[in-house]
């Protein structure tokens, strides 16, 4: 599988491309950090961006695009450029239709170093590590989206199961529903025909139900 | 001169086209609100924000489009993906080589109602009497992105003065910048003839200048 790791940013965009195979085994294939200038407009810098990102698409076909998560809470002046530019990436991913996962900076420091808190050293000392490269990526920004990369094919086999089993609980889930539904149709069908007073006292049953259902208690 | 007015965000982004005439006339030619669900994932929402944007833009062929400034302190919850959405517009944008303009909430609040504090009713009722539309634009999306429209309208002039003057300033000051660094090279090299000695102190005397250009000392 083919893994493009995005470190977005509109100073510095890092791009990476892994190779993953079976047993956690990843190998670099490209790397590149694209750079725009304060003085640039903003439209001028995503455009740029984008233009690299989706290039990079054309040109390595990755099976999925994975981007580290930008929170509002982290560098004010700075994270609504830095989340735009993993919007634009994550566009060009959605009209070549490439899967998108975005990872939190946490889950990728974990991944890669086993602590969700590491530093920038650790982090380029792991990946350097990992990927058998001969000298540490540099900048920060391509190591940090090599990370993203490798981070993103570790974490995915775990995220499919996950995802598989929160799908098998909402099937039965919608499955159970559906019969209580239909069994307190037939029910209540069944009721409509003892006559009006008999209605009403269901109506405040149903009522009384639904409250109690409110506050978690069965019925 | 056509403006497109944008109030982004993913769940509904606002789009608006006026067009001008000389002495603030204003008139309403569309007006639509993108909307996607939260169940969509985000790179999904954004190309829809951005095809129908990018639609507009091929449609309409507005001279500007002006976008609502974003920023991270309002809503932390929303804010990511309403600057995202921004960003894809801007990006279509810039594709397309139209002009792109951001206007804060309260410069807008400011140009339609005279306060930056102006609340949703006094800015539909400014928009709707403004435009001389028949009922007021529903939803508040719709009436944002006409009044992001009608202030970069009314603004546009201002800043093209403000900017036009900048220009002028910044050619001023370099034009004495070049001459007063001639003078000096000049100077220097007559100096230069005099020997080492008078070498060194002149050194001495840049040193002396510089240190007092610093604290604004005048030489």
């Amino acid at each position: 599988m083919r893994v493009m790791g995005v470190d977005p940013g509109l100073t510095r965009c890092g791009l990476a491309l892994i190779e993953t195979a079976p047993g956690r085994s990843v190998t670099a294939l490209d790397v590149d950090v694209v750079r725009t200038t304060a003085d640039e407009s903003l439209e001028h810098r995503l455009k740029a961006v984008h233009a690299v990102a989706d290039e990079w698409m054309e040109i390595h076909a990755p099976d999925v695009v994975a981007i580290e998560r930008v929170f509002a809470q982290n560098q004010v002046s700075t994270a609504m450029g830095t989340a735009q530019a993993a919007g634009v990436v994550a566009l060009a991913a959605a009209y070549r239709e490439i899967p998108v996962a975005f990872h939190t900076p946490s889950e990728v420091k974990a991944a890669i170093t086993g602590s969700g808190r590491a530093d920038k050293k650790q982090m380029t000392l792991m990946i350097t590590r990992i990927l058998g490269l001969q000298k540490p990526p540099s900048p920060a920004d391509a190591a940090d989206a090599l990370a993203l990369a490798v981070c993103h094919s570790w974490r995915a086999p775990m995220q499919g199961r996950v995802a598989a089993h929160d799908a098998h609980v909402a099937r039965s889930r919608a499955g159970f529903e559906a019969k209580v539904a239909s069994a307190r149709e037939s029910a209540a069908a069944r009721r409509a025909g003892e006559g009006a007073a008999a209605a009403d006292q269901e109506r405040a049953r149903a009522a009384a139900r639904a409250m109690g259902r409110v506050k978690g208690v069965r019925w």
